[in-house]
């Protein structure tokens, strides 16, 4: 049987980064920036004032008595304007922040150090040195700078870093788009009564759950039912997408029919891997998309996706970290459901006095759909491990990180 | 000045969730769950078989010599299909993974442990005792049982157990939608070349994604001039909405302008928040949709809406969990910007040889973009701390958690 590690690195070895292609700024989010980014303007554009206050001539201020001696006030700079008067001896003008240093001026005093005397008349209650509450043109970024390398994942601020470079449309790296198909006779719709020996296809709705919180695009194309004609035309429809994830199908005795024609349209192989659960796995291509088939539990599939899915859609999108974290988290209660293969054990992670603290989500069989409520996490139990007693540390990857409760929690 | 805490918990007293609606199943997710779901139906729904191979008597088996005496086959079971033979004494039926059990077989024995002799006939490598590979109906879940509780957060995982039980449509509590609003006459579009005076409206771009990620649904309505009749008309549209956040206008010395529209039209305070960036907040209702009024500076707006938009957003979607996790980190480098307010570096957080360390994103001022570049952390240093050496260990506000590049990392 394949470890994990071999499966994941033989299936990562086939996989390459999607095409380049231009999106809205703000379909670039969660995406990786295609080029460098190089600023082709000064960051400020323009000398402008950190506060609210009185642009001035530093020389003119000269405390005495805990003031100066009064600044005629000739105008205000808005923000968004641009002051055509010049400070003179003497003078000052009130000005916003963020609007442009008006000529003459060398400092700014912030409104709360000013005193009015009347309408164009103020004095102030402290001396400003040149360059004082002045943001220089160019400080933040200098023209012909690199501001954001190729590779860079698009989050919200860099998104606003975009934004102010004027970079309306963005070169990424495309989302992936994810063919789901079901697999099997006994699968029903789900807004369907259950009949005799059927089962609703829940699979599809739990992956195309998961392939969004994976950052990539689902579309369920429904099941093919177990003849060569709706399985072929079904593989044929998916080959439209970047990757086809299957599910069901891929087993040692089920119907050799997925196979033949998985391999009748492509390369599929098909694996047993050394985990619990989910042991069957097939991948290929279709064509030249790839295929990744995962076993028929919800259960198997949930999991074999976050192993396995999770990183081949970050390496289509340009990725080359792949991986959600394993961190070492102290189990709560005693664990005695013992296996010869690696076992991903469903489990809740939630912060306690500082610590990761890990909860077993009940019941670990495939088949046991209750062991996915409210887990976060799974946790990596070795092969042929023993039971693990109450406090045991133990490895979890973790899927998601739990809000907490309180703002200053687990200090 | 008002503490980052106090703020916070005036603005959520202030804060009440959504109403309930009805979704489809797919657009729940992120969502919370408005009412209980109890399993009306047993899970599985029919007995089944753990496994592919062979359903039969477990009376039948006696091991001799390394083999049974041989079965006959008198067909088989697909998944999806309800036999209507009887497994006599000397018959088996192949059965396919979550197969129904056949009448009269009490117990299924893996293809592996079988030897087909021909067409029609199977001996058995080992005895298999009544029930072993059978998974008996109501095993996951009993008619009547509570599956999953009101305020339960739906994922991936959820949605496989609500579309199981036939839960095609999901009542939950809304997912806000939120109106996000640039102010000032000096924001020119981003797609728009720099004109003397005037900076692009980033901002709006920056929150949209901020939004996004937070969970909400943005909707980006443009910019108030700095006239009456401008903001008066966009603050009504803004009201259409379950949040509003601006950014800009609420500083100290800037036109009373905002301030006098926002209160005629509702209720709002300006705060000053004891905190580096983003000291100047607004907060209050227009009619009765809550406003929330964010700094104009690019750093100041994307933190304070981490720190204060994202806890009301969560608070709107119904959850009790409002807050990021802060863990201990350590400095990779010195931080040697003092502040006497409290400050929220942005910061870069990485493992490291199992640990988290956190490297500062340049210079800290609230008009240095740059400091927003691949910053996925707040680091809070306290009021009055002094210069910090490498190596200090420091809280981080983790915003997001990074993946890692080998499938083993930081063990």
């Amino acid at each position: 049987m394949l470890s994990v590690e071999d499966a994941l690195s033989q299936m990562l070895a086939k996989i390459t980064a999607l095409p380049t292609v231009q999106v809205s700024l703000s379909e670039a989010q969660g995406l990786l920036l295609a080029t460098d980014v190089i600023a082709q303007e000064e960051m400020p554009p323009f000398a402008n004032s950190a506060m609210d206050g009185f642009a001035l001539r530093s020389s003119d201020v000269q405390i005495q008595d805990g003031q100066s001696s009064p600044l005629r006030i000739i105008g205000e700079v808005p923000a968004g304007s641009v002051s055509t008067k010049t400070i003179q001896p003497g003078t000052t003008m009130r000005i916003m922040t963020g609007a442009p240093i008006p000529p003459g001026a060398d400092t700014v005093l912030q409104v709360e150090l000013t005193r009015l005397i009347d309408d164009q008349h103020v004095t102030l209650l402290r001396e400003s040195a040149p360059g004082n509450n002045i943001r220089p043109a160019g400080e933040d970024m200098q023209r012909g700078q690199l501001i954001l390398s190729q590779g860079t994942e698009i989050g919200p601020w860099e998104i606003g870093i975009l934004a102010a470079l004027g970079w309306a449309k963005v070169p990424v790296i495309r989302r992936a788009r994810v063919a789901i198909l079901g697999t099997g006779d006994e699968l029903i719709e789900i807004d369907q009564p259950l009949q005799p020996g059927k089962i609703r296809n829940s699979n599809s709705y739990l992956l195309e759950a998961a392939v969004r919180r994976a950052g990539a695009i689902p579309f369920r194309i429904g099941v093919a039912l177990d003849t060569k004609e709706s399985l072929r035309a079904k593989l044929l429809e998916a080959a439209r997408y970047d990757l086809i994830l299957t599910s069901g199908g891929v087993s040692v005795g089920e119907f050799d029919l997925v196979k033949q024609m998985m391999e009748e349209q492509g390369e599929i192989n098909f694996w047993r891997i050394n985990m619990r659960p989910g042991k069957p796995v097939a991948f290929g291509h279709i064509g030249q998309v790839p295929l990744l088939g995962l076993p028929g539990n919800p259960v198997s599939t949930a999991v074999t996706f976050e192993l396995f899915g999770g990183p081949v859609i970050r390496k289509l999108q340009g990725h080359t970290r792949l991986y959600k974290p394993q961190v070492e988290v102290i189990l709560q209660d005693s664990f005695t459901e013992t296996a010869s293969r690696r076992h991903f054990v469903r489990a809740h992670v939630d912060w306690q006095d500082g610590q990761l603290v890990a909860q077993v989500t009940g019941a670990q069989g495939s088949h046991i759909l209750t062991s996915l409520r409210n887990a976060n996490a799974l946790l990596v139990i070795p092969e042929n491990s023993g039971a693990l007693p109450a406090g045991s540390r133990v490895r979890a990857l973790m899927l998601t990180w739990p809000e907490v409760a309180s703002v200053l929690a687990h200090g």
